[in-house]
C-alpha cells in the first residue's frame, strides 16, 4: 500500500512532475501540459490522477483499437503490455520516439496526442483478477434496434488514441500495437474524425454526418457534475478516479433520412438542425421545455423525439458523450460514452431509446463494446496498476 | 467554336471572374481565391485553364472515388453529370451548399475544398467519343510485382475530393455521389491523408508511412517544368491544358521493412530517411551524384536503389507526385501520378522499377487505374465540354 499510495500521490497532479530521464535513450521529457503557436507542438500531460484522453477537450482524430490476448497471457503478461504502453504513452505524448521506434520521424508532432487504455472483460481473468471486476464490465444487455457484428464489437484490451494530426495517430496505433504483439493481436481498429483545427471558430459542439449538431448537452471538465457524471469514486475502491467507455458504431442510415424534409427531421430530433436549439428555445444550449405545447395543445417537443427519450430520469443516467465521425464502410457516429458505472447511468438510458425513439429509424448500432478504463498513474505506474499492484 | 472560345477564355484566369450569382437559391459567390484567418473558410478558384487539386499545394485531406456509368448511360448522360458535378463543385468549393443540399451545415467551411474531374476510357464509348480517346487511357501494362484487386482498380468515371477538413471531405463525396446516383454507382473509395494544418512548419514535404521524406523530387507549379510535364500541350488538341492520373494503391510490407536497421533502408532508397538527403548530399534537395563512389570504388548511391531506378533517363520521364497516406485495410501510400502522357512520361519509369528496385521487397501495388483529366472550365462549363461540345 505504501507504494501504491506513493504512486498516486506522484501521478495526482502535474504540478509535481518535472522533467523526467528516460534512461538508456538520454532524451529528456517535460512531461508538464504546453501549448505552443505551432499545433503539432502541443502536448497533453500523460500523467494523473485519471487518464488523459477522456476529460482532454476533443482531438480532431481519434483510433479506437480492440485487441486480443493471446491464450497464454497470465498476470505478468497483462502487466508487461501495460508497462509497454505506459512507456511508449510517456515518450510519444511528448514527441519523442518510443523506445525501438523504427520510424521516429514520425513522432515528433505530438499534436495533443493522448493514449487512453481499457481492459476488457477478459483481461480480469487473464490476470487473475476476476473477484476486482465490476459487475457492469460486460457486454450490454441486447437490444432489438441491435444488428452487431463481430467486426466491430468486443475485444479484452482498448486503445483510444487520440491527436490532432492524422499521421500521428497512425504512427502512435501502429507503434502501440505493434510494440505487444507477441501479448496481443489487434481484433478491430474503427476510426474517427471531427473537424480539423482551425475549421471552424473554437467551442462550436461538433457536428455528426446527418448534419445535427452533437454533444450539447455534456458535463463539463472539472465541474462537479463532469466529476460525479464521469470518475467512478470507488466501487470497488482500486478503481476511483477510473472509468468506462461504451463505444457503440452507430450507421446512419442517410438515404433514406436524407428523404425527408427539414421540419420532419427537427421533430425526429427534437432540437433544430440549424443551430442545435430545442424545438422548445432559441439558442444551443436553452434547457429543452418538454411541458410546453402549441396551441392545439401537443407538445411542441414531441415525447418520441430522440431528446425527450434520451432525456435523463434520474441524476444517475447522465454521462459523458465524446463522439466520432465516421465514413469507412458506411457512414455513421463512433458514440463513445463515459460513466462511472455502465448499469446504473448508461444502461437505463440505452433501453428506452431501444424500446422507442424516432431516430431508430435511420440509425443502426452495428458495433458495441464496453472496457474498463483504470485510473490514471504517474512517471514509474501503467494503466491497471492500482489494481494489479495492491 | 465561338461558344468554346469564350468559354475558355472566360476560365481563364481568376482576374476576370468577379462574383457569380447562383440563380434561384439567390446565393451569391465570390470564386476569386481567397485566404483567411481562419483555415476553414480558405477556398480555392473552381474556374481557370487547369482544373483544380493538381496545381493546388496540397491539402491535408484527399478522397479518390471511381464511378462506374449505368449501361444506360448516353453522351446526353454523360454531360448531365458533368453539369451536376459542375455545379455543386462551383458552390462546395466557395462554402454555399449544393442545390437540394440535405446537410447544407456541413457545406460552410470549404477548407480549400477541390473537386477533380476524370474520365476513364469507358466514358468515352459512353459519350460516343471513342475517336477523340488518347492510347494512352488505358490499363497500365501489367508488371511482374503487382497484386491487383479489383475492388482497388478501374472505374468509367474518378472524382478526386481534397481539403484541409475531413469533415468538408466527406460531406462534398456524399453531395457529389449522390448527385448522380441515377447515372453512376461508387466503384471503389480510397482515403488519403497527410499531416493537418498546422501539425508541422510550412513547406515541408510530406513524410509517408515508412517515415520518408516523399515527394522531394517534383515540379514546382507555375514554372516551365511544372506546366512541360503535367499539362497536356493539345495532343488532342482538345485536352490542352488537362492531364492525366495515374493512381496506384500501393500497400508497405512495414512488418519486415521494419526488420532493416536504418542504414540498411538508406541503402534500399539511395536517400537517408532522417533528412531526405541523397545519400551523396546533405540538404533534402541536393542533387543526387549518381557517379560518386566510396574509397573501394563502390557507388555512393546504389544503382538498385529507389532513386537510382526511378532517376528519369530523359526529359520525357518526368511527372508530379501528389501521394497521401492511407491506413485502413492495411497501410501504405496512394500514389498519384498526374503527366500530359501517360505512354511517354509514366510508363517507362514504371517499367524500370518493376523490373527492379530494391524497395520492391517492401512495396506492393494492390490497385491501378488510370484516368484522363480534362481540362479547366468556366463559370459556364463543365469538366469535358472541350471534348462533348466541340
Amino acid at each position: 500500500m505504501a507504494d501504491f499510495s506513493r504512486r498516486r500521490l506522484l501521478g495526482g497532479g502535474a504540478a509535481v512532475l518535472g522533467a523526467v530521464g528516460l534512461g538508456a535513450a538520454g532524451a529528456g521529457v517535460a512531461v508538464a501540459t504546453r501549448v505552443s503557436e505551432r499545433m503539432g507542438a502541443n502536448t497533453v500531460e500523460p500523467h494523473g490522477v485519471h487518464q488523459a484522453g477522456i476529460d482532454t477537450e476533443p482531438q480532431a482524430f481519434a483510433t479506437f483499437v480492440a485487441l486480443d490476448l493471446r491464450p497464454d497471457v497470465d498476470r505478468a503478461g497483462v502487466i508487461g503490455v501495460m508497462k509497454v504502453w505506459a512507456e511508449d504513452t510517456r515518450r510519444l505524448t511528448q514527441g519523442v520516439a518510443a523506445l525501438g521506434d523504427t520510424e521516429p520521424e514520425l513522432a515528433v508532432d505530438p499534436a495533443r496526442l493522448t493514449v487512453t487504455v481499457g481492459y476488457g472483460s477478459a483481461a480480469f481473468d487473464a490476470s487473475a483478477s476476476a473477484a476486482a471486476r465490476p459487475t457492469w464490465l460486460r457486454p450490454l444487455p441486447s437490444f432489438d434496434i441491435d444488428r452487431l457484428e463481430d467486426r466491430w464489437s468486443g475485444g479484452d484490451l482498448l486503445l483510444q488514441v487520440c491527436a490532432d494530426d492524422p499521421v500521428t495517430v497512425s504512427h502512435a496505433v501502429r507503434t502501440l500495437t505493434k510494440s505487444v504483439r507477441s501479448r496481443a493481436s489487434v481484433r478491430w481498429v474503427q476510426r474517427g474524425f471531427r473537424h480539423a483545427v482551425g475549421t471552424r471558430p473554437d467551442g462550436l459542439t461538433m457536428r455528426n454526418l446527418m448534419g445535427q449538431v452533437d454533444g450539447t448537452v455534456n458535463p463539463q471538465p472539472a465541474t462537479p457534475d463532469f466529476d460525479r457524471q464521469v470518475w467512478n469514486a470507488g466501487e470497488p475502491a482500486w478503481l476511483a478516479g477510473g472509468t468506462s467507455l461504451v463505444l457503440r458504431r452507430i450507421r446512419m442510415e442517410l438515404d433514406t433520412w436524407d428523404e425527408l424534409d427539414r421540419p420532419a427531421k427537427d421533430l425526429v430530433m427534437g432540437r433544430r438542425q440549424s443551430d442545435g436549439a430545442p424545438l422548445t428555445g432559441t439558442a444551443e444550449h436553452d434547457d429543452a421545455d418538454f411541458e410546453m405545447v402549441d396551441d392545439h395543445g401537443i407538445p411542441v417537443i414531441p415525447p418520441e423525439s430522440h431528446v425527450a427519450r434520451a432525456r435523463p430520469r434520474s441524476a444517475d443516467e447522465q454521462f459523458l458523450r465524446r463522439a466520432y465521425n465516421y465514413d469507412d464502410d458506411g457512414a455513421g457516429l463512433l458514440f463513445a460514452a463515459y460513466q462511472g458505472d455502465v448499469d446504473r447511468q448508461f444502461v437505463p438510458v440505452q433501453k428506452r431509446l431501444a424500446e422507442h425513439d424516432a431516430l431508430n429509424t435511420w440509425t443502426t448500432p452495428v458495433g458495441s463494446a464496453v472496457f474498463l478504463i483504470p485510473p490514471g498513474y504517474g512517471p514509474d505506474g501503467y494503466p491497471g496498476d492500482a489494481l494489479l499492484e495492491n
